[in-house]
């Protein structure tokens, strides 16, 4: 196994490169899917980079692993600690499965059904909290104190950043084209800025973008402002996408995302449900906020070679939103 | 383009081979999945060939194109006809829009919502009738007579047969392993008899099995008695199966399937649930028929190596079973 060393900058191309490598038996390489029919829609050719394929269901996997991976196994023995409304919680249990040692979670009491028995499932030990900030803070800071657990956050986080990158790396080395763009959703932005970075050292030429639900548009004005912005409210269908950013991924957005791109509700459910129907394959609403936006704005993306990470699979098939 | 000879006996090998061929520009190789969960509760190891992940959305798009191709350019001018409750529907309508010819199909007005939308789209002419086999017989042969379209039947044509054996061969040849099985749905026993045909030329030693609701088990009841039995109900979840056998494709399985496995309504649910939750795709419910039987009857298939045709994803997302 190769241990990894804490990265407390931004993260390079070598940094990139042993991650991939280091990471690699915790993950799926991800197939890439293409469809006509949404190309034909869309005016594009794109590009889907199938995280919801991946293990526990998301890309998160590969940030909880490329994190999990940078502490000693010293610090490891005393257990992996997150709050996490969903993915990154099953991400940071199944890595401390896989590495052998105990996994503290904590978790809203509102969180899918599908994510809680996932994370039951990988023999983690769940704290409940109500949904605000300061209540997970105080819950983890407890569950920390207590075991001594090493702390890995959901996304701001170089190491977890690096992690989130090697989905983008993958997309630029096995799309046979050369890419003009990647869209990726943004919560935390450890995806956005992940990906920014696979761009700017692997790509010739891909811009990468953002995009986010206008009801939870802190991202967006984040980077019109140039300083990270709060959500008033975090009523979305696109439960993974409510956070706001955090320091390091503003850092890395700020400097290397032109633009991120607003989608509303129905073009969220509309693009969600295009997925599922034309592709057949589930992924979660937070994964078709960018196919929303390249249908929205198709003067941007005309006649372009789009690659899209498809972020995860973890839907409650109960509480669909169509 | 390659055209085909009519086929009025049991394909042999060369005639599978030579459709294989034939179909190419009309269907995707679609890929083989593994998932180490639904592994280890099934006690086996099992391999999904994604024919939801074929072009129209089911299998049926092989028979299609095999059976139209083997009309004269001039015979297929005047159009391709059939009736069909979905799947077979659209691949007949997919397959005419491809050669540039018209379809006309004959659906009932309970057919799934998304699938009349399909065949729509692929520009064929639809036909309504009710939902029992004289009527449907009757409004093809009022639009055959119009019209002088040939008439591609859904499941008791050899052409068709050899068609849908080309699943098989490309489970098999794209299995790294020796499959022990196979499993495949059953309704007019198009699949099943083809995939049979696929093992008996192409495969070391893989056996081949039905997978059937109770609710509608002519076909195991027809290998017990030997001879074509009909369902008095209709009702099942699984709307591909309702199908009673034809003779050609029973000529085939009654030769080369030993077992119909049967399974009920509810564990087809189950098994439906656990491909979409844990496999993250999309399959209709006759899809989920082979997987419920190999966890029903875990004896019969442990530490097997056991290949499965996962037959189709067009489902009404607005309509699921659970």
């Amino acid at each position: 196994m190769i241990e990894l060393q804490p990265l407390n900058v931004i993260p390079n191309q070598a940094d990139l490169l042993v991650t991939h490598e280091a990471i690699h038996p915790f993950v799926h390489r991800t197939p890439v899917l293409t469809n006509r029919s949404i190309d034909r829609m869309a005016g594009a050719k794109l590009y889907f980079k199938c995280e919801n394929f991946q293990r526990i269901g998301a890309f998160k996997m590969r940030g909880g692993a490329s994190a999990a991976l940078r502490f000693t196994p010293a610090e490891r023995l005393r257990g992996l600690a997150t709050h996490s409304s969903g993915n990154h919680a099953q991400a940071v249990a199944r890595a401390a499965q896989e590495l052998g040692v105990p996994a503290y979670i904590v978790m809203p009491h509102d969180a899918p059904r599908v994510k809680i028995a996932a994370v039951e499932g990988y023999g983690a030990t769940i704290f409940y909290c109500n949904n605000t900030p300061r209540e997970r803070q105080q819950a983890l800071d407890s569950v920390v104190e207590r075991t001594g657990a090493a702390f890995i956050h959901p996304f701001d986080d170089y190491g977890v950043i690096a992690g989130q990158a090697t989905a983008g790396m993958e997309l630029i080395e096995d799309t046979s084209v050369v890419l003009d763009c990647i869209i990726t959703p943004v919560g935390g932005g450890g995806l956005l800025a992940g990906t920014a970075l696979a761009a700017r050292y692997f790509s010739v030429k891909a811009q990468v973008y953002g995009a986010e639900p206008e009801a939870v548009d802190d991202a967006a004005r984040s980077l019109v402002s140039g300083k990270i912005e709060i959500n008033e409210s975090n009523v979305t269908v696109a439960d993974g996408l409510r956070t706001n950013l955090g320091e390091r991924t503003f850092a890395v957005i700020h400097r290397y995302v032109p633009k991120i791109f607003l989608v509303s509700e129905q073009e969220i459910v509309a693009a969600m449900r295009l997925i599922w129907e034309r592709m057949k394959i589930i992924v979660e609403p937070s994964c078709a906020v960018p196919l929303a936006a390249v249908l929205r704005y198709p003067e941007e993306f005309a006649e372009k070679e789009v690659g899209i990470i498809l972020t995860g699979g973890n839907v409650d098939v109960d509480k669909l939103p169509f």
